[in-house]
């Protein structure tokens, strides 16, 4: 079932919601010292025993962090809280690193008063350097967590490395009679082109819901979601998303077969597409999101590929970041995507401007279409007509503010 | 065979050599006015009739040039001139680019008073404009070709777009006792990404040498040469690269099972080499050469994969340009390759400065890996300690004048 064919009267997006709108979360988010002065700690704790669903980067290099994350997931696949870290990613840190992820983790859980194994890990930042545990038991013993939009935004703001801007995103829905929200956050900004899974993606839900259906509802979401967003096509060793649903709701338990299971579903999809654009509008140096639409596509599948390899192109990116109309860039990167195309009868337009039509160049006005590529938002349409599916993929402009950002990110 | 096992006393680089050092070839560039005052219009002409080969891009959208030279090449396999301009790469310019191209080709042979089918046609330029015709008739009246440095530098000086610097090579060797000389030259600066072909490369040899073999040699060393250079990930519409083999150096008949057979192919490897590194050192906005040198993998492909996948990395581009030894991001590469790999075994080094040990951070001095990020070659070395097999690959740094040079190529 499509967007348009659900009641969208039935899906509500809350304008200041956060990761503690859902009913039974808390949160908190300090300053652990791991950074100059920026809150660099934060955790994400719901009142009971949460159903969970995760999804992991496909980088060879998982980091320690994740190793343990699945480990705890695997017990009981519940998890209660979601202890993060940003500035150090524990990535390619061998034994040490493992060592202190577990050290993060249980330290937390007696803090917490939970079980160990219902406490997930994440970090974020430089990869092959050591955690500072000093630092980080100081960031456990800091944390307050409570349910209020300050601290909300203390979390949001503590997992944040080169983003400039916090994401969050949150929608209700009625099931069952009850409203059910779905809260989320997340943070990237460089070393974004996840695959599977992306940065770091928070998701809260009050809905009841068991843990293999909500894996699976993520796992196909992400596709269509986070895992069409790229900033510089590099994927992470760190990309983790975790959705944890708590049931105080008091829904009937979601399944496939509910009634108001496609309400659900797209609440939940609305929160990572929401999420995933924030993080793609907030790549390092952007001054603009870009949306690719592949249309007429013979599969789903091949028309992301296409969309994500336009909004991937270093050359698309220059050119909307100097607001130059290059559509030969765009066919180039539609060209060279893998996937078998009929070179004849190709149409890309840039907003409402048809630049080609059948392959062939058509006149536009320059001005026009210079004045629109200005804007905060730009879309490009591509029709490939030979089919009916279609595909969407999200990204930034490429600037001279990614390359100094990047140059020296570690000093 | 390797370099290390022939007898390279055999194979002599000639310094000043060019694509009109090779016996009966002869050249010219001129200004036809499809840039400001830059000359942008060229040939490449041989004695007789030679032996040729030729690889094109697998980019979807083939422009009008390739179709035309596919088209001549398939007559008889032997070419006479080369005809090229820059500016424009009549690309995704539908019947009319396609008629244009016939008409470059067919007023260029009336000119050199040779059959059609001898001539190939190579564009590069903006994508999506038509040519000026008027200027291309232009450029073809004012040919004058002749066998001087003056003429060849003139015609690597046409080629260019955003390059900033000429690229040429020329290696010789001896088979049957007769001197055989390889002669080439390219452009390239953005949109490279090569894949089972490159921007435009044109080699000439007096090696008497069958079309058939010559493909064959071509596609093979394409795969280790300009196939693994990359300066942006965009695989342009234009990629080809043409041998022509004029056969005057006299000697018999090259064939692999010819006793010198590695000489010659060595020698044409090296010019192909030689070449590429000159494209992607002179990647836009560049202001160093990156070699990557992936070894211990299971095989040579999984090895070039992973090379090139590093060489690709905008990060890392980013961190060679600001000297800052940022490891993490070359391993991170590694691990989102696509390639199995084993992430306990990994070794990295940057020059002599061993990072990563079997997987684990390596303490190195920051002051002395600065100092050598800042040369103007840098070489990382990745051993997976998997296997026997490696693979290299060459790219640039991302900078801020490459942002500079796309935000606003077509103005």
């Amino acid at each position: 079932m499509t967007t348009s064919e659900l009641n969208l009267a039935d899906i509500k997006k809350i304008k200041n919601g956060t990761i503690v709108t859902p009913l039974g979360f808390s949160t908190d988010g300090v300053h652990a010292g791991l950074r100059f002065e920026k809150k660099d700690f934060g955790v994400i704790v719901s009142e009971v025993p949460a159903n969970c669903a995760a999804v992991y980067t496909l980088n060879s290099f998982q980091a320690a962090p994740l190793y343990v994350t699945k480990e705890s997931v695997a017990v009981e696949n519940k998890l209660q809280a979601v202890v993060v870290n940003s500035a150090c990613a524990n990535a390619c840190t061998g034994e040490q690193g493992l060592k202190d992820a577990y050290t993060m983790r249980n330290t937390c859980a007696e803090k917490l008063n939970v079980a160990p194994h219902y406490v997930a890990v994440a970090s974020t930042g430089v990869i092959g350097e050591l955690l500072d545990m000093e630092k980080i038991i100081n960031g456990i013993n800091l944390l307050n967590p409570a349910r209020s939009l300050q601290h909300a935004e203390a979390f949001q703001t503590a997992i944040l490395t080169t983003d400039i801007v916090m994401k969050t995103a949150c929608y209700e829905t009625t099931i069952d009679g009850k409203i059910v929200t779905i809260g989320g956050t997340a943070k990237g900004s460089g070393m974004i082109h996840p695959n599977m899974a992306t940065m770091l993606g928070f998701v809260t839900t009050d809905a009841n819901i068991s843990s293999d259906v909500l894996q699976e509802a993520l796992c196909s979401i992400t596709n269509v979601s986070f895992n069409q967003i790229t900033v510089d096509g590099d994927t992470s060793t760190n990309d983790m998303v975790i959705v944890l649903a708590n049931g105080m709701a008091e829904n009937n338990t979601l399944t496939p077969d509910h009634s108001d299971w496609a309400s659900f579903y797209e609440a939940l999809r609305l929160t990572c597409e929401d999420l995933a654009k924030q993080v793609a509008r907030d790549g390092e140096g952007a001054t603009k999101l870009i949306e690719v639409n592949v249309s007429g596509a013979t599969t789903h599948e091949a028309a992301n590929i296409i969309a994500k390899q336009i909004v991937g192109s270093n050359l698309v990116k220059t050119a909307m970041y100097g607001a130059d109309a290059n559509w030969g860039r765009i066919i180039c990167s539609v060209g060279y995507s893998g996937v078998t195309i009929n070179p004849e009868t190709v149409n890309v337009s840039i907003g409402d401007i048809l630049m080609l039509q059948n392959s062939q160049p058509q006149s536009f006005n320059e001005e026009q279409a210079k004045a629109y590529l200005q804007r905060d938002v730009v879309i490009v349409n591509v029709d490939l007509q030979q089919g009916t599916e279609s595909g969407k993929a999200w990204g930034c402009d490429l600037t001279y503010d990614y390359v100094k950002i990047n140059a020296s990110y570690r000093s």
